[in-house]
């Protein structure tokens, strides 16, 4: 019975892992499959082989035969996708006679707020900002923490030992938040140094939560922070929203810490997301291969 | 007549090239040379043919054996000497007698001031202060671009490049000199990003010129970021110096650049270096081996 039957599948992918949902042609979910990374950008075999995975999984869940997973058209949402010559080669890679390849953002966004208007901050190691207004989607954002993804958990995390390093040299007045952060590091400035020095963003991201639990115990630098990355984020609002009292969505893992913390105009027009990246890219899947908008 | 004579090498190395230069036992210089890298950082082994090359190179200028070279015994100053390891390591891996390999600012400072007094502001594609006071030296900074190295090369670049992509999203306005990175990527964000994530600290700092050719054309972001690298700098001063009367140099790539921009008051202290690193690691071989200060 199963077998006759069409099927589709949704990809959610980021650095730390990879989802796959697949659903019935209502966008009912069958199954569901977690796998490694499929971070484009580090490794394109990492991710193709993290990609084929959880499909394979999902597919063999429901008793599918494996050599059906080719035949099943899907939709995937991978960080990095942005770059053509990569979403290109991943595509070329693997084995789907219908195959789409969007950003993580614009799954996120589809999940948070379905497929009409609206706008979704998804705010994590990095942060990107992704919405659609009378039907034309746009991305703000999400350049990479070297030179972008102000208030992402990477950038958080930099800017305290940054500030911490300041302290050391006495530079700037300490507070218990850059303290703590010495202490972690037994006092020892190079070891903040080697520490940078090989650090992917999610190291850096670690430190995230301290800047947060800090500040809320009214840390001087922990609440100069945070307010440096709300300002940033409420920056961008009014930059990405057609007027100041448009709907949003906060997402992404710090998503809801940085909601709770936005100034109230914000926080009035903040609404809860509708599901979550997977979910989105399972809607495209179905709109996008069979024409319906769930 | 030459192999009756004492001889001392000083050397001073960095991630772009090495210096040596032989001299006799009252520090006049007898020959020079230069060679590759000598980061310890970066490789250990290039550092130490770099290191060799340019020692071995200024000993036969004078006609010395080869063999002689071991036995000269040699002052060095180079970039990430502070890490023990490193420093140790290194070492163990140079075939001379009687070595000191201390960081390139202790040189730099020695040749800026002499061995009284002073201090040195060493900004260059990185930033580090070297002071001493009573006899007694210290470093302040140095902590390198991803979390210190405020107002260096590098650190101005990432800047730029990061205001260039929040003004290509229309977070912030523009100016020529957003605009002039911008035409330079192809108005490729995505170009900004791939140069970034491969970018060694050096290649950042190529955008400093720029930086300050704006800013004197009165750029606004240009002005800004002039002043913010300037009040970063003074910031620093202001606790370095034992009072705010006391003189400073300003030295490195940028050095001169930054002491033309400096607020009047710190100008009226701002002197002249005596001579540059390579000077100083001779003076500090001869006080070191020779027992004499020059």
């Amino acid at each position: 019975m199963v077998e006759d039957q069409k099927f589709y599948l949704g990809v959610d992918g980021g650095g730390t892992g990879c989802r796959a949902c697949l659903c019935d042609a209502d966008g009912v979910p069958l199954s569901f499959a977690k796998a490694g990374s499929a971070n484009i950008m580090s490794s394109l075999d990492v991710a193709r082989d993290s990609i084929l995975q959880c499909c394979s999984e999902a597919v063999e869940q429901i008793g599918l035969p494996a050599e059906k997973l080719s035949q099943i058209p899907v939709y995937m949402g991978l960080a990095g996708a942005e770059y053509e010559a990569l979403n290109t080669k991943l595509k070329q890679r693997l084995p789907f006679e219908n195959i789409i390849v969007e950003t993580d953002a614009r799954i996120s966004l589809e999940g948070a707020v379905g497929s009409g208007d609206g706008a979704a901050a998804i705010i994590g190691t990095g942060s990107i900002y992704q919405y659609r207004y009378n039907g034309v989607e746009k991305t703000t954002g999400g350049w990479g923490f070297m030179v972008g993804d102000l208030s992402g958990g990477a950038w958080l995390g930099r800017e305290l030992l940054q500030e911490t390093l300041l302290v050391y040299d006495g530079i700037h007045a300490g507070s218990p938040l850059t303290q703590a952060v010495l202490d972690q590091f037994g006092n020892n400035p190079q070891k903040i140094v080697e520490f940078a020095q090989g650090a992917s963003p999610a190291s850096f991201g670690t430190f995230a939560p301290m800047v947060f639990d800090f500040a809320d115990k009214g840390d001087s630098f922990g609440v100069r922070l945070v307010h440096k990355a709300v300002a940033n984020i409420e920056e961008t609002l009014d930059r990405i929203l057609p007027d100041a009292t448009s709907p949003f969505c906060m997402i992404g893992g710090l998503g809801a810490i940085y909601a709770q913390r936005l100034g109230d105009d914000y926080k009035k027009h903040l609404i809860a997301a509708k599901g979550d990246a997977l979910s989105g890219a399972v809607s495209l899947a179905i709109q996008s291969f069979n024409g319906r908008i769930l």
